[in-house]
């Protein structure tokens, strides 16, 4: 799922987006209840007519943001305090809120309210932000009006197995119809979000979708749908593009780099996005180093349609039996294959 | 004819521009002789192939980005001197130069190396330029190598109408494939932007295309096509898209004007453009106060769109002998309609 955080795909339109092979989009429900506010989403159609996309989206609850983004915040079994980035005003943002919020937003899938414990932090503290998490998702639950929308749970316990079990197994338990592994990729190794992902995938059910948060590069994606996972979310395309870094077979390719100047290849000749279809590396080279915009926009075409395609590729190989094999250079985690810079 | 400076019109993909109805784009030696360099280009396969764009290109001869942008300059009759603005080298462009460029570049239509005064400024050094524009031209035409690209003249003469007219009879004599009337809109009032071109237009050829050089609003285009011009470039509708500003029925919005927030119209109901098809008002706003890029593409998209139009209808009135009156308010100079601010 590219990310859409403010009710757009950076720099694409929804067209754009559409020819890159994207189905699912991820929304915000934090920055969209700061800006425009669920209400002129709501007046304008809900989230699909508002921003153009007709495929499915996602928003998420807000927690994350609230943890990682707002200053002075306060947590109590209510719900979270904070003070908003664009007014200055204090907004509090409870299960109930949140569900509200996403309710009125309207996307196919909506996120329960989490508290996402930031890394590290003591076990302590994991622990009682995981019980939390569980209380929060029976609030949520209780307020969730429409049910044609998919109101997912969310697994939190930070880098403890025996915690994420516990919360996997009490998820489970309520039937819900989708799980998540939230609070990875929040500053902790590699090597912990594979092991937690390892450990929390299995345990929830085959026959619901799995959703991994946050996560979304070439080992993490191979490594978590070979423990299960479905569905991913990652800014790293897009935001990769606006840095002028194309993805392109697994390696991270700075277009700045004079290597590209007089490059006049497609990014990768395979490849069947726009961008490759009728552009060279010098011409997007010259882009990024003129600083225009339509560098960004060619890149995130690229970008996306790119681990896409590698998320296709594996479900290929696993129907052909030969995942492992094929996909060795990124499930190995021991011979670790670093991306490459360009 | 939108603006593509470096081999993009911002924030648009080819596909993009082409939907918006734009036959020619213009693009700028100057820029693209400091970056990527013509080599670069030439290597790409000739501009139009460079920057994906199948339709017809112009190239500006560099002179007037000399005259307004570089510092340092040295004019002689030779050409003139700067300093690079990219790595403060000195460069110099000559009519010789500037055609050889011009000539690995590859556009359909090249225009000569001209001096371009600034205003406001003495007639006597007006009267200078203007004479060497005209010494240059026959150097250009000495220099100028690929028969399939047509270099057209530029007419100068600043304020001058004797002056202005003195320059187009001479220019007329070398039966060019194309006239231009450069040096306007350099500082003066509309009012003598209208004069100028009233003067000089019906003194070129009517059977070459007669190409009115950095203006392209609604009330320069509707004169300057009764004047008997038939080419414009200009950045007002791209570069107002990136400030946040629509140009609608001959109005100019601000979109983050409150008015717009909870408007769920397209910005135009009769446009037939992407961004009026897919997007209400509320949610370009939305895109602008979150200064969300994809806001400067859906209204690049649109106000491009919009100035074709406009033009169109003004072709659509000519040929039904209505032109006077369903243009009066854009015509009468008198009863001076100004741009609606929103
Ligand atoms: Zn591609
Ligand atoms: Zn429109």
């Amino acid at each position: 799922m590219p990310v859409g955080t403010l009710a757009n795909v950076k720099t694409l339109t929804p067209a754009q987006l559409r020819d890159t092979g994207a189905q699912m989009i991820l929304s915000n429900t934090y920055h969209l209840h700061l800006q425009p506010g669920e209400g002129i989403v709501a007046g304008g159609g809900g989230l699909h007519k508002f921003m153009g996309w007709d495929g499915p989206i996602l928003t998420d609850s807000g927690g994350f943001q609230v943890f990682s983004l707002s200053e002075m915040r306060k947590i109590s079994e209510r719900g979270v305090k904070f003070r908003s980035p664009h007014d200055g005003q204090i907004i509090e943002l409870t299960p109930e809120r949140s569900i509200e919020i996403q309710n009125t937003l309207g996307a196919d899938i909506i996120m329960a309210f989490d508290e996402c414990p930031p890394y590290p932090v003591s076990r302590e503290e994991v622990e009682t932000a995981t019980e939390r998490t569980y209380r929060w998702l029976l609030r949520c639950i209780e307020t969730h009006k429409r049910p044609e929308q998919a109101l997912f749970g969310i697994v939190q316990g930070g880098i403890y197995s025996d915690l994420r079990s516990r919360a996997a197994n009490a998820l489970t338990e309520l039937d819900l119809p989708g799980y998540a592994i939230g609070g990875v990729s929040v500053g902790e190794e590699p090597e912990l979000i594979h092991e937690i992902v390892r450990v929390t995938a299995p345990l929830l059910p085959v026959n619901k979708p799995r959703y991994l948060m946050g996560v979304g590069t070439y080992r993490e994606i191979a490594i978590a749908i070979a423990a299960g996972i479905d569905l991913f979310d990652c800014v790293i395309p897009t935001r990769w593009a606006r840095h002028g870094t194309a993805m392109v077979r697994g390696e991270r390719w700075n277009l700045k780099n004079a290597r590209f100047r007089e490059d006049f290849q497609p990014l990768d000749a395979d490849c069947p996005c726009y961008t490759c279809k009728n552009f060279t590396r010098a011409y997007i080279s010259h882009l990024v180093r003129s600083q225009e915009i339509l560098a960004y926009t060619l890149l995130s075409i690229h970008n996306i349609t790119e681990i896409i395609h590698f998320t296709q590729k594996i479900r290929q190989s696993i129907l052909q039996g030969s995942f492992a094999t094929d996909f060795a250079r990124w499930l190995n985690t021991d011979n670790s294959v670093e991306l490459e810079h360009g």
